[in-house]
């Protein structure tokens, strides 16, 4: 951390900074320029309060130069983390494809959209049986129906099954059902359902708050990981902005971004960033021009009918065109290539 | 609800929307034009759903022209609301004090900021024992022996108290000791936790998101009140922009325009927007003149060992200015005073 | 500065930096930490580009400690300063109300305008003779025949004219009408514009570009000030947020954010942030409230038919209400009361 | 143009509004719902001020149905346009490297960026010779020296050449100069200048601004077109957000959205959006996955003493790389690759 002093810093003040750092056991190191003198501090400075650091007297700024996360961190982790998720891999020699409908509605349409993932090159099934709405009075998902719906198509189909929790006491629950909890946008700072997925031994899809700086979703996943969850996947999802063309505004960077900083996959999801069927294949290759670990995309075999996102969705007609996609770009990236058209 | 056609609509495209929507016993009102063809549909258009619509062959924009809130709404409900905590009133004829400790820290530490509050013009309290934090590391509350001190201080100041619950499991408890249960920005999403203390059977404070518009925000409050509680205050603490001199923007146009959408009352959090003790006596009168049913303030007799948000906190030696500022704007308005310099 | 070492950092790194600093004339004071490095920079570090020293082997960061801007810095010039404009005065000790229609369009709607501002307190006259809009097929402005019309109104009324200059080679033919010279949020970083008012003798009003940081703002105050003209306001307008509520967000926090960073009047139009009429009062007491030392303030007196923001100018009936904001909240900051109902 | 009616409309309103609406000679159908009453416009509305539309009694809301701008609309001129500049096409069927350096600094710098951007496969040379910078106190360009210094690099290489221009009276002799006139984000509502380079005869590349909606960017274009020249490629650089870890925020999707709106080709700034060199490659591959025609890169010999953007520039370690994802990514979306390592 580096302290740097007003030019109305007295020298009181200057003192009282350096006792108080040494009362934390840290070292203070104070080089005096002609317009700031800077205070650079060394050791563990987790017990000092940066923001009342700040509120010192004589103090301009208090600027941090270590990250604040610590297990998710490829600071502290060099290699490039795998999540594996019921035997399939996520992680920097795949691009994995996770498909599916963006809300389970009844076990024909559940089924049929896993079939269409499948031929797509999907891996994993993707479907929400409780879903977060803006609305009080919209379909808010069937629960724990759509919960054994999700089972049984994993069955039929061999999908292993991402599923989105959205309140910390239903943890359990959907675990026993999932083999990958999402924790969606809208939660990414619930803090109470994080340290719950942590705790649930099953792999995590951490979402990205489309408010969250990508500092503030890796603290998120710090803690999942703290809890002893180190099977996290960190899923861009498009940011606000002020731009209304798309519904958010996919933070492609991100991705790079991310990857950097952290060891853990990242993936992205084009259909809920960009709102629209037209943008889910330039996304979805744009993503994995980016470095994605993999995407997630919504399938439906009759948008038209969908009681949630249909707009977003792929149909039938699309899924060639995605399977081409899925094979064709990874291995430019030094990538497996993601499934085949097999349906 | 309008749906524009796009040029390349054909007839098909426009009698099966025709069909559609009669099909839900709406009325279509077609009107032709050049360039456009334009659909209005008149009746309970609650079963359409915007998005498929807006999926469907030769569809350009579907126009939602009424609100999607109704409860909340001051349309259904002109006159605008007065919320009673413990007997205190926040509407349009007051503009109310809640102020006290960001975070419960100590019964002495508790008490003296209550006693800052009231001497300031306060006539509730806040301070939180529950406290959602971005990293896991930090300071997370005291949990429900912060609900006792708060409690105990309540007994000797004889001021309410208004306390952050951030898990839907929580409410009970911590409703049966606050008179008034505040939702933080991080839960504005957090739709379990809003159908909760929509159903507790206390007042709510409701922060506005710091990524929510207005719109939202006013349908978070909906899922409140759909459980059947209308003691709803709204309150706006700054939102997520590019500008980085101040923590949040606080956006005070949003006082008047949520004023003129709902009925609810709207107060303002000076502390937590600017983020520094500096802007909380700017952004207070700012917030009443913009006409602020209440502000709600951060208060602490040491922030420098502030656990939480020190530098935002105003000192002793700010409250005489405070109390002026809450004395001497409010009349201007057409309102009662906050309080008196008391204590 | 202060240069932040990453972990990776070699001996060498370190070296190269402290050499090439140093070959600047700048000392280096060099602190080893565990996890970093940190090197502070003390002496003139103008010659040391930061992007460029970001770009080095083995940095991680680069963080600078001084303000970019030298003539416009508060901290090189303590008092706060005071503009005149025709022997108006802007600046702390006052509330100054600049109002008159957005666009010239006639001389008999200029004149009337301008009798409405005054009326409301208004001691300078606004009004634009040369308009940017977003569509090429909008009213751009009458150009110097408007400028004609300001001239004769000035005549008639007493106003000293504020008027907008968009093309750095019309500088000299504004000026020769103006007393006040006005850059828009659009060319906030029209760079030749900025100077070429810098070098006109003529006080400027430099809005806020509706994406510019504070900061940036600042810098283009310095642009201005560097060609040897210190009589500068600024003007907040409102920034670009996701909020579409309102046509912009209006940042009141920037008010006292630039008044303890740069010695120039800081004043607000809450015409232009909030775009609709209804919110021009709320907004001018907000900005009051917030410090402002002016706010400039669309009239007309028949919105209905004008040719550019209708929606937002006041209309005969707000004037009274207008004029009793401008009398009665200055005197609670301690500053003299703008105009009076003299109509 | 939809004119919504508030619950509150009275008959009279309603008529007022008909009135206004014929005597522009626009047919006016009107729907009479329960909660909202609604007059769909069908004819020539450019004569109605959707403002002032919006500012009369009992009206709740304006929608506008048709696109603002028409000569660089997509649905007035469906097929793809390919802009060619001394030669070399931008359009549907290519993916253009434009490289070279952020600013021209010596002859000897610009010949050694321009030889390393034919080898990773440019076939345009960028290169600044006018330089907008933040603050005035940075390196602003070498003006006309500075264009001398590109046109005899063009002529040993052979590479036409794209350059900025920033003020409206410049763009005579910077087009006597360049191949391509660039206009740059901080003057993307420099109307002016618009309309300057719009009248000069020669290609212009046109910058997003960083706070431009896609609707505003097409305006601009639509700016230049009036005047004649309708050979324009719009270029996505980022936009501003809340977000810090990059310079700015590509937005990728900007791409497949401007070009289903308009004909113009679409190119991608993947230098100044990331604002890093490790972020170039990956931005590269997402916009060319995204679907642009076309990318500018920044490329410097020694970026380490670049007076503007060094740590940006991709340097000669970086070329083979890029050549090989601009010669193997545009076949896998059917488009001819760019250029091959021919240096």
């Amino acid at each position: 951390m580096v302290i740097v002093m007003g030019p109305e810093a007295t020298g009181d003040d200057l003192a009282s900074i350096v006792a108080l750092v040494e009362a934390a056991g840290v070292e203070a190191f104070v080089s005096r320029g002609v317009q700031r003198t800077i205070v650079g501090l060394v050791g563990d400075v987790t017990q000092l309060d940066q923001g009342n650091l700040r509120g010192m007297p004589g103090v301009r700024d208090v600027v941090r130069v270590t990250t604040p996360y610590k297990l998710v961190s490829r600071e502290n982790h060099p290699e490039r983390s795998t999540v594996h998720v019921g035997g399939v891999p996520i992680g920097p020699d795949t691009v994995t494809l996770i498909a599916g409908p963006c809300a389970v509605e009844t076990p024909q349409q559940t089924l049929e959209a896993a079939l269409m993932a499948r031929k797509a090159g999907a891996t994993l099934l993707r479907g929400g049986a409780y879903k977060p709405r803006t609305s009080p009075y919209a379909f808010q998902g069937l629960g724990e129906a759509g919960l054994r719906i999700l089972a049984e198509v994993r069955e039929e189909t061999g999908l292993p099954v991402v599923t989105e929790v959205v309140d910390a006491h239903d943890v359990g629950l959907v675990a026993s059902y999932a083999d990958m909890l999402q924790v969606g946008t809208r939660n990414a700072q619930n803090f109470a359902l994080l340290q719950a997925v942590g705790a649930a031994g099953k792999p995590v899809m951490l979402k990205r708050g489309m408010n969250a700086t990508v500092e503030e979703w890796l603290m998120a996943a710090e803690y999942i990981a703290q809890r002893g969850n180190l099977d996290i996947v960190l899923c861009e999802r498009g940011i606000r902005t002020f731009e209304t063309a798309t519904r958010n505004t996919l933070d492609v960077s991100a991705v790079p971004v991310a990857q950097r900083l952290s060891h853990l996959p990242v993936i992205v999801d084009p259909s809920h960033s960009g709102g629209h069927r037209d943008l889910v294949l330039p996304l979805t290759r744009a993503a994995i021009g980016a470095g994605a670990d993999g995407v997630i995309i919504d399938v439906h075999p009759h948008p038209e009918q969908a009681l949630v996102d249909g707009p977003q969705a792929l149909v039938e007609g699309d899924l060639e065109l995605l399977a081409g996609v899925m094979r064709d770009f990874p291995p430019l990236l030094g990538r497996t290539p993601a499934g085949t058209l097999t349906a």
